[in-house]
This record gives structure tokens, C-alpha cells and sequence, in this order.
């Protein structure tokens, strides 16, 4: 190939991610200055956070340009470098954007090396989802740095059947807490049961409030928030005293113009909860940390983890992503964009 | 007087408190037992937080029992003792009720002897205000322990020109903070000005999210939350990265069976907020480095107070309360339940 197929920015989407908001081009392979390296996406991370940035409006990170690349986090191989420590043949994660080729410039859009070396797909999955910083670093923060249960705990996840969700509840099982996970299908009921994770329920068909009640009738004392509304409300209504709440996503109000809101913020005082609003990208210091703290666990089959990879390169973006908000996935989502080099 | 007035619990209101939930009856003053102390009540303190135990559901304290004096911090002075440290003449603090006597157990509802002896109702008003656990102390732990406002910090305080609200913004500017206090009535806003707050606005009549953008346009720092709703939501909205919450009260939400809630819950998310519910009861090993703090601010006329004493005695209280949560009050509510013995 000697081309490079670009998935460039039309129009900032209103309401879904659709096609007409992106134009597919073909443009030369770009050439690199001293201190840059040339990279060849292999694979490319699909997440909610990108439909924020999809948006001219204000978010934690700044919107995608229209003209330029989707972008989003890839994992890749150096085709070329005229940077330090980067050799042809090397694997690495950065933010490569929908795109066959891209500049890496190393600590701005390209992140790091994987080490070792990924012997094919499946190493690039793992790399890319329980063992990555968007996945299993945010996991690991609000679980063990955040939260931090351990065996007296009752531990609460929501969207515990989730990419981060579920490894937030295995990180509590390993602590040895009591997990309760929530989710909205049966399907996602029992992939929690598979994990190990002590009490399921089905926000859509569970009375949460009860049932909070009836597994934790002391009261839940840490919670990995995913979700705010209904599964959020349960939560304060069935904190222990001095519970701590991490809040890591409110996907239930994301595509809401008018979230339905938190009624019951004076148990916020009743039961003195301590809650934390965190970003991953201010805990990178720690991903050495966790890698070593999880790599064994996956290593030896203890952390268990779901990847849906789809293929078809960068046309294949806006279905990749479209079934994703429309819960139309199984596990971490992913695009291939190119072929694993052999 | 040979009889004890005693307003009596009939029923738990269900929206705001009314006289129906209460009757008026006269008992025979109690005797006293071995270790027990008869107090005649002075004053009694009428607070927010009493709605909360006017009701049978769980709230951070026990709810009072039908047909039980609606209970309530008091200042009495003592008119017999059995008990060891009491005697005749001597003043104290404790939970007295809305009554004229009550038989105190120290440790109980017996809490300490006011020292100095006051020498008038004015000494009592600074007691049960100021310098108390339930108005000073609360102010300061919020304020110095769990929010630590400095010289770079940019302080809310809700309800700001309240019993806590004004000292929590007071001891805001002491630490160097910029200080914006927000309330609903002019003359509010002018107290707030006369006790040396930078910006001063009104929930009911000013755009709180415009203003704050305005007067903090790195986003706010710290926020002492003594009422959630509008206020608690503006903040969130212009809340800097890594603000500090103190959630110390609701008060705009205890007289609502359905509380608007709060909608800018991925706020918490995108500025990193950590939010904080206290109760001071957690905290009373604090209260003698507050008043070794706060004792010579209050005696150098440093840091301002205002008191609201009321008069009629029991059959008052509700009136009183009424009064206190429609805002229809200057400083601390207080109700003088007898004369100040001479």
C-alpha cells in the first residue's frame, strides 16, 4: 500500500455518530522530521468518551478539527523513526486517529512502547484492553487507589459487565470485598456470575433499592460509579457511613440533553460519603505500577476480560462506533485497521 | 412556676412543620435520681436539621418518639443536682427539649458546663452560637479541615449570610481566600457585603452560572454546600479542576417529599471534584482547638455573628421553625424558653 486512507471530520455530529459526518480519503503516506517516527495503525481503541469530542463544544479533552483524522487511541508498528529509543519493527500505543499511517512525536501523540513485543492480534488485544491505560489503569485507579476495599468491604459496581466495570469488580474481588454488580441484561447478569462477583442485578427489572438492602443490610461501603442515575440513587440510599464513591463515567446521561438528576444528595451527609471524580490521564504514573500488579493475574488466566474486534479498516469506523452506543457489543470494542505484520 | 410546660410530638409532618404535629401540655416538674441533674431550660437552639428528626425514616440522628418533647440542643441552668461536677446555679449545655425542665444525665443529654458562668442572655446567645459545637465548630471543621481554602482559592458558601454559612466564609477570608456568598434576599446580600465577602449574589434573582464565570473565571475552588439545588448546581458548572466540596447541608431539599436533584453530576468527572458529607457530631474532638482559634477573632470583634432570639417559651417553637426554614430569620435562631435568672 502506498497510500493512506484517512477517516477525516466533516461536520460535528447532532445527535448519533452517522456517516455523512465523515468523508474516507486517500492521501499520500506522510514523511517524518528528526525526533519523529512513522507509524502503520494495526489496531484501533473504540470508546464512549468519543462521541465528546465530537462536539465544538467544551469536554475534558479538546474536539476533533473538522478536516482533520477521527482521532482515537491505536496500537501500531514503526515503519520508520528518526526519534531516540524508537526502532522499525517496534510496537506502540499513541493517539493514531482512524487512519492507516501517522507522525508519531514520542510523549505528545505517541505514547509508549509495548513490551515485550506482541506475537499477533490477540497479544495487541490484551494490550489494548485489560492491560491499557483507558481500560485496566482506570480500573485499577478508582478500585485500588480510589476506593481501595478490602475483605470487610461491600463493593457496588455499575455497568459491572462493562470494559472497565468488569475489571473494577474482579480488582475489588482480589481485595477480597463482597462485589455487587449491575447491569441491564440477563446476558450481562451472567457474564458477572462468570467473573465471580457475589450479587447480580438487572437495574431495567430489580428493585436496586431493596435489594441493596437485603445483600448489604449494613450498608455498601465503596462504589465504582460507570452510570449515575437510577443504579446511583440505590447506592446513596444504601451507603454505609463514610462510604467512598469513585465516579468514573455517567453514561446514563450522556445522550440526554436533561439528566434526570440525583435526588437524594442529603444522604450525602447522613452517611458522610466521600466522593471522587477522576480522570485516568491524571494517574499515568501509576500504569507501571498496575501492569506489574495485573500482568500476572491476566498471565496465569485470574483476570478475565472481553475484546469485540471488528474488522475493515477506517471505513468501518461509524458502524464500529454506532454499535457500540447502541450496546451492540461484547467486550472491549475494537477496529482493525491494518493487518498484524508478520 | 411548680408545672413543666412541655410541647409534646403528636404526629411526624409531612411537609413542613406545623403546630397540628404538636400539643402544648403541663406536667409536674420530674424528680431526680442518684447521678441525675434538674436543669431549668433558658434557650433553646432551633435548627435545619430538626425537620430531620421530625420524621420516622432513617436520618443521621433518631427520630423523636410520639408523645415525646420535640427535642432540641438547650442551655438551662441547673436547679438540682445529684450528680458529681453539677451544682445549683451552674450553667449548661445539653439536649433539653422543648420544655421548661428536664432531668439531665451527664454524658447523655447532659453535654458540658458553660465556662465562664455567663453573666447575662447575651453570654448564652455567643454560647449557643459562635462558640458552639453545633453552629462554630461546624463552620470551622468544613471550613479549615475539609476545605483548607488559601490565599489562591476562590470560596462558595450557600446560604452564606446563615448562622454557618457566615462564619464558614468568614474563616474563608481569615485564610486569605476570595470569598462569594450566596443567599435569596437584599438584605442578605448586604450582610454578606458588611462581613467583608468578595461577591455577593442572589439564588432568586441573579444567573448564578454567568455571575461565577464572571467573578472566577478559573472556576471556583472550594464550595461550603449548606443547601444543594441551584447554588449546588452553578458551582459544579464552574468548578476549577480539583475543587473541594463540603456537603454540610440540604436545606433545600428537607421540605421536599421529591427534590429537583442534581443534574450536573459528569461535572464531578470533568473537574476532578472530590465531595465531602460531615456531620460535626464526627468532629467534637475538635472543639477546643476551635475555640482556642476562633475565641479571640470573637472578643476582638474579628469575626461577626448575628443571633435571632425569639420569646414566648414552648409554645413558640414552631413559629420559630417556620420562621427558620422559610428564611424569615436574621442569624441564629434561637427561642428563649425562661428568663435569665438574676
Amino acid at each position: 500500500m502506498s497510500k493512506n486512507r484517512q477517516l477525516l471530520l466533516q461536520e460535528y455530529p447532532k445527535d448519533n455518530i452517522t456517516a455523512d459526518s465523515f468523508k474516507l480519503e486517500e492521501s499520500d503516506i506522510p514523511s517524518i522530521q528528526d525526533g519523529e517516527v512513522l507509524i502503520k495503525n494495526i489496531v484501533a481503541s473504540v470508546d464512549p468518551y468519543q462521541r465528546g469530542i465530537l462536539s465544538p463544544g467544551p469536554s475534558y479533552a479538546e474536539p476533533v478539527q473538522i478536516g482533520s483524522p477521527m482521532r482515537l487511541g491505536t496500537v501500531g508498528v514503526v515503519v520508520e523513526s528518526k526519534a531516540e529509543g524508537y526502532e522499525k519493527g517496534d510496537f506502540v500505543n499513541g493517539f493514531g486517529g482512524v487512519q492507516d499511517y501517522y507522525v508519531g512525536k514520542p510523549g505528545e501523540n505517541l505514547q509508549n512502547k509495548l513490551q515485550p513485543r506482541p506475537e499477533n492480534l490477540e497479544d495487541i488485544s490484551k494490550a489494548m484492553s485489560v492491560l491499557s491505560v483507558v481500560i485496566g489503569l482506570t480500573a485499577y485507579v478508582g478500585t485500588k487507589h480510589i476506593l481501595n476495599p478490602s475483605k470487610d468491604s461491600v463493593f457496588l459496581v455499575s455497568a459491572g459487565a462493562g470494559a472497565v466495570g468488569s475489571l473494577s469488580g474482579q480488582i475489588a474481588k482480589e481485595l477480597g470485598a463482597t462485589v455487587i454488580g449491575v447491569a441491564g441484561k440477563p446476558e450481562k447478569l451472567d457474564y458477572m456470575k462468570s467473573l465471580g462477583f457475589d450479587h447480580v442485578f438487572n437495574y431495567k427489572t430489580d428493585d436496586l433499592k431493596a435489594e441493596f438492602k437485603r445483600v448489604a443490610p449494613k450498608g455498601i461501603t465503596h462504589y465504582f460509579d460507570n452510570t449515575a442515575g437510577p443504579i446511583t440513587e440505590a447506592f446513596l440510599q444504601n451507603a454505609a457511613t463514610g462510604a467512598k464513591h469513585a465516579v468514573c463515567g455517567a453514561i446514563s446521561d450522556y445522550n440526554k440533553e436533561k439528566p434526570d438528576g440525583i435526588r437524594s444528595w442529603a444522604s450525602i451527609i447522613k452517611s458522610r460519603i466521600t466522593i471522587t471524580g477522576f480522570l485516568v490521564s491524571d494517574h499515568i504514573d501509576k500504569y507501571g505500577e498496575f501492569v506489574q500488579w495485573a500482568k500476572p493475574l491476566v498471565d496465569a488466566g485470574k483476570l478475565k476480560w472481553s475484546v469485540d474486534l471488528r474488522e475493515g479498516g477506517p471505513g468501518k469506523y461509524v458502524d464500529t462506533a454506532t454499535d457500540l452506543f447502541a450496546g451492540k457489543h461484547s467486550g472491549k470494542m475494537l477496529l482493525k485497521l491494518n493487518e498484524f505484520p508478520q
